[in-house]
């Protein structure tokens, strides 16, 4: 490459959370906790694996105390992250004890954020305080979901000038590890490019991780331009797990074999085996009823003999 | 974006050849000819619609003579490509009056030579020889294909010096045209970077086109390395044609719609519409009898009202 990229990155894997809260079907405690047990086999050291939120709010993710009595506390070197809402939700994810990092969520649009956690842009961010303070407290490292940053379904265009206003109030908050996502897959790399042209004039790379969904196949031209750009963290979910095959526009994300063979090609350390990430995938598969739709994943093994 | 991305890109659209010679299905001649029309409608100007081979060895494209006089000569500023392999399939070309450009293919590895045309790479631009002639004599333009330039097979990895040595040869032949292809999808932005290192020091950029498979979901991110690298001419298949869903690792085409949506994201300017290109794809997909697998074909439009 004639430009200089990262020489490693950080995956964030979201597939237990984000991938299985878009999947139509529950999968069992059991199948979940193997499926944890099978990606840090693989080499993934940050996996968000559950969100505690109201129960009834999000069935899938419903039994985030039994998952994480399932798994116990995390080998040396992998940290469990978790999706919290709110105070209640952080009690909930301390009293587990395996949790060690915690993530907030919130908007770059104000109708996703209305629509998605019921408060402005503005609410949410003072709703995070007493979530972040709490979690300082305990040790807890600290991440921010900034969503709907490269367009939002119900408006439309999303202006970088509010992206940039999510991310210094995160930073401000202290998250030191800040997600802005291209939640409906909408985004190129002239997106992320106009994106981070904004964001980095503010917040240094460090900081950033981009997270993108492939509904429109361009989540690895994405990374691409976030590597070219210094950043060095990205989310993705195994096997694409929350897109489904056979319903047009679903919008899964970046499978996360898809963003390691992407990095394998360009020389990009980041620690995760193909192989047994795959394993990972296929043992989730049948528990979620339809065929994963990661490309790498269903391509044939490449190279050869591998 | 930092760095200038050609101002305008030429798009071969290949779905009628590569895309259908890849499907099951034979589809009628009638809906060939109305979806290169409704290919013509949307803009695309430079449109692969047959192969003048035997047709018992490609019987989808056995119609190649009936589907040349449904649709009668191109409208001005288009042109009509075919595939040739051998001075027969010329005289079957020229004799239609219909075709503008021929194309000849061989691959940068010999065994997928052998397995494909039947010979050896130098035996197959050897047979060229005449077929480059006639077609000169006949004033028509000349494309060549290297094919397995980014993985075989049969052979695994193939090095760039054997694909520099084809483009050589078709460069020499008188091939104004010539389309580099990772016929498995194999390759990474990194074989991208690779190859065209290797082939750019010896060719320019303005005879070099790539043709990318979706195989692996790379084929988006290694058009945005051409492009830094200066390449401006991409060949896709509408709907991404060729592909099948429920096919496990089936090599489809680049789709038409991904490629226009991220050049359009990009701000490159192409001359087609996304709109009428969608409906292109519409009109062939009941013939082929499966949902074509085209992400941004799939996907809702975007932005909102369009």
């Amino acid at each position: 490459m004639s430009r200089a990229l990262p020489a490693r990155v950080r995956i964030t894997e979201v597939g237990p959370r984000d991938g299985l809260q878009n999947e139509p079907q529950r999968v069992p405690t059991a199948t979940k906790a193997a499926f944890v047990r099978a990606l840090v086999a693989a080499g993934l050291t940050e996996i968000e694996i559950t969100s505690f939120v109201r129960p009834d709010r999000v069935p899938q993710l419903a039994d985030a105390e039994e998952l994480c009595a399932a798994l116990g506390p995390p080998p040396a070197g992998v940290r469990y992250v978790a999706l919290v809402p709110n105070e209640r939700g952080l009690e909930r994810a301390l009293a587990t004890g395996v949790i060690g990092k915690v993530a907030v969520f919130t908007a770059a649009s104000e109708t996703f954020a209305q629509r998605n956690v019921n408060a402005s842009i503005d609410e949410s961010i003072a709703r995070f305080r007493p979530v972040v303070e709490g979690a300082r407290a305990a040790g807890l490292a600290l991440r921010g979901y900034v969503s709907a940053a490269m367009g939002c379904p119900y408006e439309g265009h999303v202006d970088a000038a509010h992206v940039v206003a999510v991310v210094e109030a995160l930073d401000a908050l202290g998250c030191e590890d800040i997600s802005i996502g291209d939640t409906i897959g909408a985004g190129t790399p002239g997106d992320v490019a106009r994106v981070l042209d904004a964001v980095l004039a503010v917040v240094p790379a460090e900081r950033i991780a981009l997270h993108f969904h492939d509904t429109r196949g361009m989540a690895v031209a994405n990374v691409l331009e976030g590597l070219r750009r210094g950043i060095a963290s990205y989310d993705a979910s195994a096997g694409g797990l929350g897109g489904c095959p056979y319903a047009p526009g679903a919008a899964g994300n970046l499978a996360t074999e898809d963003l390691v063979y992407l990095l394998d090609g360009l020389g990009v350390a980041h620690g995760v085996g193909l192989d047994p990430l795959r394993q990972a995938s296929a043992s989730i598969e049948n528990a979620v009823g339809h065929a994963l739709v990661g490309r790498v994943y269903r391509a044939p093994a490449w190279p050869l003999g591998e």
